[in-house]
């Protein structure tokens, strides 16, 4: 089963460290205990609508490209679609390929 | 403040509708009691991660393109996108043009 809060506690950390932002910096901002962003952000505790609203908000993010990015993420989850590669390599080790595409088709 | 959980019922509601499915089915079928799928979708409950998924199944529908449409109502309600027109009609009436004219500038 996908689970919703594993992907948003995942994007809302690589938002805040893209960011350059400490979980108490974030947590401060947001009004939010720090322990409790951090279950929020490994997936372990739901975040409330008001507690994401407030989050997305101390982050700079709207809520609207949380969220995106979160469907983009469970569509690869849910395999219907392939992961975006963050950078392109100037060459690609032959194994590396070799690896990908005996996984593709497996 | 931007709610989530209030995009999620809506979405959750009309993707229900599209499909013509009564509450009771869904509730039955993702086995969630069916007052509490019913606040759900006006935006009165949180759903967890699990209850999202279970209903998402019995609408046979990718949590992802959930998530996908209630991204893009946010945007909206944020103002980072206009809403898409379901239909064009063959022809707009003068009026309504320049009221959305008038909406855009004002």
């Amino acid at each position: 089963m996908v689970l919703m809060r594993q992907e948003i506690g995942d994007v809302l950390r690589d938002f805040r460290l893209q960011k350059g932002r400490t979980l108490r910096q974030v947590a401060g901002e947001a009004s939010v205990a720090l322990g409790y962003l951090s279950e929020v952000e490994r997936g372990q505790k739901e975040a409330s609508s008001e507690i994401l609203a407030a989050v997305a908000d101390a982050l700079d993010t709207p809520l609207s490209v949380i969220m995106g990015e979160v469907s983009e993420r469970l569509a690869v989850v849910e395999g219907l679609s392939l992961p975006m590669p963050t950078r392109v390599p100037d060459t690609i080790p032959a194994e590396l390929v070799s690896g990908y595409a005996a996984e593709l088709v497996s």
